[in-house]
């Protein structure tokens, strides 16, 4: 069974001196997620919380909306040739009732095939396998002021763990409106943090994820904001650039999108009216 | 058509400060790519390239290892219901002749279903597949020096000109064994911006890519390695970590993989036969 890291030898080059030493780097193994038995989905992942993650991609997809519908995770023993379990494949059996959808995936990717691809065709997907509508703040008082934001990097880099020992991971965690840590998940693909952070959350009966904002350690494509609406998660933040289409999708969903978090500063995409924008303190 | 760059409007705070603006954004549309008329793969991309990004997926699957391997590639005009070209659907046709694998492909991983799904398993894919040999360097002048290798982080940098503009690309850069620049992509996700280098060598009919560095703007995760494996190119560098997977490909192909590859100092985590390791000033 692959681990979440692993020391290999490194040749080190430093001002020209060369030195040889064990190095300790991020663990990388393929994860086969089946769905009642059919595969399903590869994904490269860094092991370990390998049932939220397989639970979180088929929150992503639109199979899975609550615990109640999701029956049983398993490891699939007896998966090689010797029977023996290599701890990379899990089967993922639904509730009684549940449909199993017809998913034709490649590469995580919602595809049409009655329209020409398009953004506008990803954008329709999502909103069709949405389960919940993202509501706008009851209130002035439930806005997240920017210094909320602006805390969260910096907080978000103190929880991870692995990163500090291997440089190699993506990371993604949850905090609620007031910038409390309530999860944090490390692995070497982006998506998959944000896929283990939706799925405990899922095992643990928190869906939908109101009155949550998600922090991303890198930039925010299509596909995480689609993974945040699906979660029913209301904002999303990220350390660096969003996309076009991660902002349509932002725009369109009613989602608050933040990218260039850092320091003091940061740009809104959408969903303004989520920040308390009067606390910041003027108007340029 | 989509486009590299898209505007969009934001609202910046900066230091308390609030201001509405507009912003340039890296351009992200989904590619679906079809073999033979056969949907294969649809990657979230940005527009541009698209040839040699359907072009290079395919060296990297094993698909294609030769131009005159290549018969054509079109975009599908009449994907849609009204008849209109999206420009996001590209079908590539085989050479007569040229066998049309049974890919089963999902996230752009190998499976192999006789097996319990391992690294070990991801690994044997990808020696099978393999149609070049990583030589050794003929002789020690053949090496390429440390100092050659700093001065790439800058030259890709110099290169990126989407970059500047939107902070939300991925560039991946091919220079030869002297440092100097033979080409350099820039993609919304990391992996298409190799696979444009490299299926704009095969249309160019230059691979296998003999005596040539890969250098990548991030991560240096098993599938860059794969990538490179595939299109014959002997060594990759990139800024940030490798992963534990990518390591042990790059071992056992014979690849030269080196890491955090920042200032005048790197890690050499395989295939260091081919670095000038003397040329580094001495040995600690």
């Amino acid at each position: 069974m692959g681990r979440v890291t692993e020391r290999r030898r490194v040749i080190r080059i430093r001002d020209g001196a060369v030195s040889a030493r064990p190095d300790t780097l991020v663990g990388e193994e393929p994860l086969e997620i089946r769905l009642g038995g059919r595969p399903l989905a590869v994904t490269m992942r860094t092991p370990g919380d390998d049932f939220a993650l397989a639970a979180g991609f088929l929150v992503s997809e639109g199979v899975l909306g609550s615990d109640g519908e999701l029956a049983n995770i398993v490891y699939c023993a007896g998966a090689t040739e010797d029977g023996s379990n290599t701890y990379n494949v899990v089967d993922v059996q639904l509730a009684p009732g549940v449909p199993v959808p017809d998913i034709s995936l490649e590469r995580n990717v919602y595809t049409s095939s009655s329209c020409g691809l398009c953004g506008k065709a990803s954008l329709d997907a999502v909103r069709t396998s949405a389960r919940w509508h993202l509501d706008p703040p009851a209130d002035a008082a439930a806005r997240i002021t920017p210094a909320t934001l602006t805390a969260l990097p910096g907080r978000l880099r103190a929880a991870q763990r692995v990163f500090d020992r291997t440089g190699g991971l993506h990371a993604a965690a949850l905090f609620d409106s007031d910038g409390e840590l309530l999860d944090v998940r490390e692995d070497v693909g982006r998506h998959n943090a944000v896929d283990k952070v939706v799925g405990r959350a899922l095992q643990e009966g928190r869906l939908p994820l109101r009155d949550t904002v998600l922090m991303v350690s890198g930039r925010a494509s299509f596909e995480l904001v689609q993974k945040a609406v699906m979660a029913g998660i209301p904002a999303l933040a990220a350390v660096s650039a969003p996309s076009s289409l991660a902002v349509d999708l932002a725009v369109e969903s009613g989602l608050t999108l933040v990218g260039f978090l850092r320091g003091t500063s940061m740009n809104v995409y959408a969903g303004e009216e989520r920040i308390a924008l009067g606390a910041a303190a003027g108007r340029a």
